[in-house]
C-alpha cells in the first residue's frame, strides 16, 4: 500500500482527498495535517468521515512527515505551497501540488498575477501541469505535479480539441463561467456566509480572475502562440460544480459534425470526459462528486460562432479527483481506481 | 380609480401583478381570470395574497370583461393572447400584453420563431414594445404595448448605450444570461421540479430560444441596420432574477471612463436603471422583488472586450413590474408609483 | 415626521428596519450607526437600499444622536444594549430594543441565561414586552418596548388561545421550531457558510437555547402559574422563516372546531395574525418579507393531541416589522403603516 | 454473480439502485423496467448512471423477466406492487418490495390507511419487515421483504432502545420529522416544483400521513402492546434527508449517560448506526448518499423529557441502500458490501 501523506486536510479539497482515498484500494493515508484541528481525530471534526475514526490531526511537521509517507498530497493556500513543495520533492518524495503554486512555468507570470516572487524556480521547471488529457506521459514519470486550476480544467477540455486542430480565431475566445461556493475554499468569511449567497447570482474579479494565466498558458502551449482569453467567473448557489459556456469564432468553415468528431476523437480514450450527442448540453447535477467532464457542443450558424459547454465538479475533476488520478497516473494503478461512483442525483 | 382586469391571473406574471397592484393608490383589480381556479377567491388559491379577501377568479369571458374594466393586462401564454388582444383593443379597451405575441413587429419573424402565423397584422402595428428607456413617448401615446421578455430587457438594457454610441463591432455581440426558475412559468412539469433544478444548472435552447429575434430586432432598431447576436439561456436555481453578461468588441478605441459615462447620460432619468461604480458588480439578489436593473461594466484592456453585466428581476422589470410601469406612463401617474419597495434582503 | 435613529444599523434586522420604514408616511432615518461602516452610505454598503443614497452610518456617539432622533430603535448585540437603552430612555427618548436584554423581566432570570448581570433593573422594570398581541394597551403608553424574540413570537401567538382559554396540560407543551438562517445574524461565521447550512438541516441547542425563558415567562403570564416548555430550535436551509409546531395535550374534552373558534376570536381584530381554515397549514413561504403571522391547527383525535403551527419571518414579525409594529401603536399611527406589502411568491 | 431485476427502475428509488448497484462485486443487474422510457439506454435517460451504457429499459413483462433475474427490487407504485410481488414470489424468486405493499402486517390496517383491500394475504403473511436492526435473523431466512418506508427507518431507529429497555411512557411519543423533497418521488406536480418549494418550508398530512401505521406496528411489537405515537412529516427545501425529532417522557428516573448507555449498546454491532457523544446532534448533511443512521440525544431535565434526533438520507437508508443492505444480508454478502462510500460534503 502506498503510504499518503495529506498536508491542510480540513479545508474542502482536503476532505474530499480523504473521502476519495477512503475507497482507494491501493493508497493508505498514513498522515493528515491541520494546524487548527491538531489533535483531534478527523472524524470528531468531520461526521461524514466514518472512515477515519483512529486518523488524528497533525501539525505540519515536515521532517516527522518525510518518515511517514510516500506520496505528499499539499492542500495549502496559495503561497504557503511554495516551500513545502520544494522540501518534500526534495526530499526525494513524490509530490501532487493542489495549490496555484507550482502550475505557472513563468515565475515572472506567477509574481505578476499572485503578487509575490517565486521563491523556488528550479523546483518550479521540474513540475508537469497535471491535465491527464494533455500531459499523460509526462505525468506518468513526474516527481512533482502542479494539479490544476478547477476554472482552467473546465476550459482548456472545452478548448482543447479547438485549438488542437487550429479551427477557431484565437483572438475571439469567451470563457463565461460559473462555480459553486465550494470553490472559495472552507472559511469564516461574510462573503461566503449563507444568506449572502443564497438565491443570488453574480459575476466577480471579471477580467482579473488568477485563473487566468493559468488557461492562456495551456492554450498558447497548443495553440503554439500566445493566446490571451476572456475569462468571467460567476458564483453560484450551490455547493459544487463548474459549467463554462465557450464562445470561439470559427477560422475556417466547418460544420457541427466535423466539431463533434474532434470532440469525440480527442476524448475516445479518456476515461473521465464524455461528449454529448446534439442537443444535448451538460448539467453540473450530473457530475457532482464524479470526476467526470460533460461536454455539449452547438455550431450556431446563423452568427458563424462555436458554442461549447462543460461541467466538472470543481472539488472532484476540478481538485481532488484529479489529484488522484494524477497519483494513478504516476504510480502505475488502474486510472479509474477510487473514481468510479457515480453522481449522487437527485 | 382606473379599472383593471388581468386575464390569465394565475401564473407567476399574473400574480406577481396582483401583489404589485396591491399597493398602487390609482388602480383597482376588478376582475381576473383563470380557468382552473374560477370560482375560487385568489385568497385561497395563493394565500400570500391577503388583499385580495373578496375578489374572485372568474372564467375568461370577453364581453363580461369588457364592462369590468378599462385596461387589460393580459398574461395568457403564446398564442393564446393573439385573439384576446385583438378583441380589447378593437373595444377600445387599453392593453398590455404580457405575452410575446405582438412584441415582434415582423409576421414572418414571428411565425419563424413561434410556428404560429399571426392572424391580426393590422393590430400588431399598432403595438408598441414597452420598454420605456427606448419608446417612452410612444408608450404615452399607446392603447396596445407589447411587454418586453424578461431575456430581451437585459439584455437590451446591457447593448442600448453601446448601441446608441456606435461604439461595438455588431458581429461581435454575445449575450450570456442565466435566469431564475420562476422564468419557466407555473405548471406541473418534471423539468423544473424541485430536486431536477436543485443544486442543478446548465445551459440550454442555445441558438434557438424565441428571445433571440426579440433582442435582434431592438437592437437592429438602434443600431439602424439588421444585427444579429449569440444568445445562450442558463437555468439557474433560485426564485427570480437574471442575470446577463454580455460581450462585445470595441469598433473603435474607448476609455471605461468614457464607457461608463456614455452608460451614466444614457440612464441619468431613468427611475429603474442603476449604473455602477468601477469594479462594482450586480447581483440579483439586490434587485429581487423590485423593478430596477442594474448594471456593471469592465473594458478588458488585455483582450479588448467591453464586457457588461446586467441584473433585474425577471418577474418585475421583466414582465409584472415594466408593465405597471408601462401603464403608469400610459395613464400618466407617477412613473414609480407601485413600485417603489425595495428589494427583501437577504 | 417622527425621527428615527437606528443603532446597530448593518446587521440583518438594522437593514430590514431601513427596508420597511423606506416605505413609511410618517417617520423618516435621521441617523444610523454602525462602527464598521462608518462614513459609508448606506447604498454604497447595501446596493438594494437605494431609498438612502444619501444617509451615512455613523459610529455610535450617544450625546450626538439625543439631537438627532426621537425614536431609538437599537439593533445591537445582546449585553451591549443595557448600557444604551439605559441613556436614551433616561434622556426621554422613545426607545425600541431589538435585542434581549429587557425581554426578562426578572433580572435574576436573565442572568442565569444570558451569562451576564443586568446592571439596569429600574430600567428593565419599566420596559414592555412589545407582543401587540397580548400587551397592545400597555405598549400605547410604553416608552421602552422590549421587542420579542423570533422564536418567541411564533411559539406565544400559536400558544395564547390555548393558555387563555386553559384547554390544555401545562406539563405537555413541546415547541419545535425551525428557523431560517438568517436568524443566526449578518457575521463571518464558518457555522453559517453557505456550503456548511446549504443542502443541510440539524437540531441545536436542545433544552439550553437561550428564547426558552422567554416563551416560558409569556407563557406562565398568560397561565397565571410557572409553566416550563421544551423548546428545540432547528436551522433551515433559507434566507428567512420560522415554521413552529407545537404540541401539547388537551386538559379537557375539546372539538377541533371549538378550538379553531378560539384562536378565530382571539385573532379576529389583529391585522397581522391569521388563522387557517381546516386542513390548511402555513408555509414560510407565503409570510416572506411581512409582517403576518399564520396559524393552522390540527386535534389529532386518535393520540388525544393539539397541534399548533405557526409561520413567521424571523426577520419582519420576528424582528424588525414587530418594533415598527410597536412604533405604530407607540405613536398612534395606522398600526399596518408601512407593513402592507405582500410576500413576494415565489 | 447474482442476477436482478428493478422494476420501476425510472423513479428515485430505482436510479438509486442503480447507482449503488453500479459499485457491488457480487450482484450485476440483467433487467430494468419503465413504461415510460421502454427502450432508451438508462444512461440516454439519465446522463449520470454512466455505467449503464447498454443495459435498456423494458415494459415490465413478468414472464420475461422471470427468466432474467434471480432477486427483483420492486419500486413500484403503492399498490401496483401487490400483485407483482406475489407474482415473482410464487415463481421462487427472491423478492425486495420498496412500496408500502408488504409493511402492514395486518390487511385491515392496510386497507383502513391506504384505501385499498389487500389482494394477497397468504403472501402477506411471509413477509419480512426489512429493518436489519430488528430482524436480521428473519431477513438472512427471507424470502419476501417488505423494505420499510424512510420516515419509519427515521422514527423506529430513534425509538427502539427506548421502548426495548421500557423506559418511556407509551402515550407520550412525539415524531416531529422533515424530509427532502425526494421523498414525494419523480413526476410532474406543480407541489414539488421548484418555485413552490424552494424557501419554504411546511407541514403536510398532520394526524394522517400513511407512515403512521407503519411507525406504530413496529413499536407496538417491540412494546408488546399496542401504541399510537403523533407523527407530523415537513417539506424540507433539500434534494435528500430526512431529521426526526422525537419526544417521549421517561416511565421511571433515568440520566442521560443511562440513556445514551442504551444506544450505545443497541447499535455497537451496527454497521449503519451511529451514535454521537453528548451535545452532538445529526445533519442530514453528514449521511446524504449514505446508508448511515445518525443518532444524538438529550434528557431535559428541566421539563423531564426525552429528546432524541436521528438523521438518514431517505433515498438510501429510508429505501435503496437499506434494501441493498437486505439482499446482503439475504445472500450471505457482505454487509456493506456496495454501501461503504462516504457523504460528499459540502
Amino acid at each position: 500500500m502506498l503510504r499518503i501523506a495529506i498536508c491542510g486536510g480540513s479545508g474542502y479539497t482536503g476532505i474530499e482527498l480523504l473521502r476519495i482515498l477512503a475507497g482507494h484500494t491501493e493508497a493508505r493515508i498514513t498522515a493528515v495535517t491541520s494546524e487548527k484541528s491538531a489533535g483531534k481525530s478527523i472524524h470528531e471534526v468531520f461526521p461524514h468521515l466514518h472512515a477515519y475514526k483512529d486518523l488524528v490531526y497533525e501539525p505540519l511537521d515536515r521532517k516527522k512527515l518525510l518518515e511517514k509517507a510516500d506520496l505528499f498530497f499539499l492542500a495549502l493556500p496559495h503561497g504557503a505551497s511554495q516551500e513545502a513543495v520544494h522540501f518534500f520533492f526534495g526530499n526525494n518524495k513524490k509530490v501532487i501540488d493542489l495549490s496555484a503554486d507550482y502550475r505557472l512555468s513563468d515565475a515572472g507570470t506567477y509574481e505578476a498575477w499572485y503578487g509575490l516572487p517565486h521563491a523556488y524556480v528550479p523546483t518550479l521547471k521540474k513540475a508537469v501541469y497535471g491535465l491527464p488529457e494533455i500531459y499523460r506521459s509526462r505525468i506518468k514519470k513526474a516527481k512533482l505535479i502542479a494539479n490544476p486550476g478547477c476554472y482552467p480544467t473546465s476550459a482548456i477540455l472545452g478548448l482543447l480539441p479547438l485549438v488542437r486542430n487550429k479551427v477557431i480565431d484565437y483572438s475571439s475566445i469567451i470563457i463565461d463561467s460559473k462555480s459553486g461556493t465550494s470553490g472559495a475554499g472552507r472559511k469564516a468569511d461574510l462573503a461566503v456566509s449563507y444568506c449572502e449567497v443564497n438565491e443570488g447570482f453574480k459575476a466577480y474579479g471579471i477580467g482579473t480572475h488568477r485563473h487566468t494565466p493559468e488557461i492562456e498558458q495551456e492554450v498558447s502551449n497548443l495553440a503554439g502562440k500566445k493566446v490571451t482569453v476572456n475569462f468571467t467567473p460567476h458564483l453560484l448557489p450551490v455547493d459544487r460544480g463548474i459549467l463554462t459556456t465557450i464562445y470561439a469564432r470559427p477560422a475556417k468553415k466547418i460544420s457541427e459534425s466535423e466539431l463533434r468528431g474532434m470532440y469525440l476523437r480527442a476524448y475516445k480514450n479518456e476515461p473521465f470526459v464524455k461528449v454529448h450527442k446534439p442537443g444535448v448540453y451538460p448539467n453540473i447535477k450530473n457530475v457532482r462528486g464524479t470526476n467526470f467532464c460533460e461536454i455539449g457542443l452547438k455550431l450556431n450558424e446563423r452568427t458563424n460562432t462555436l458554442i461549447i459547454v462543460t461541467a466538472i465538479d470543481n472539488l472532484v475533476k476540478g481538485a481532488s479527483g484529479q489529484a488522484v488520478h494524477n497519483m494513478n497516473i504516476m504510480m502505475g494503478f488502474g486510472e479509474t481506481e477510487g473514481l468510479r461512483s457515480l453522481a449522487i442525483f437527485p
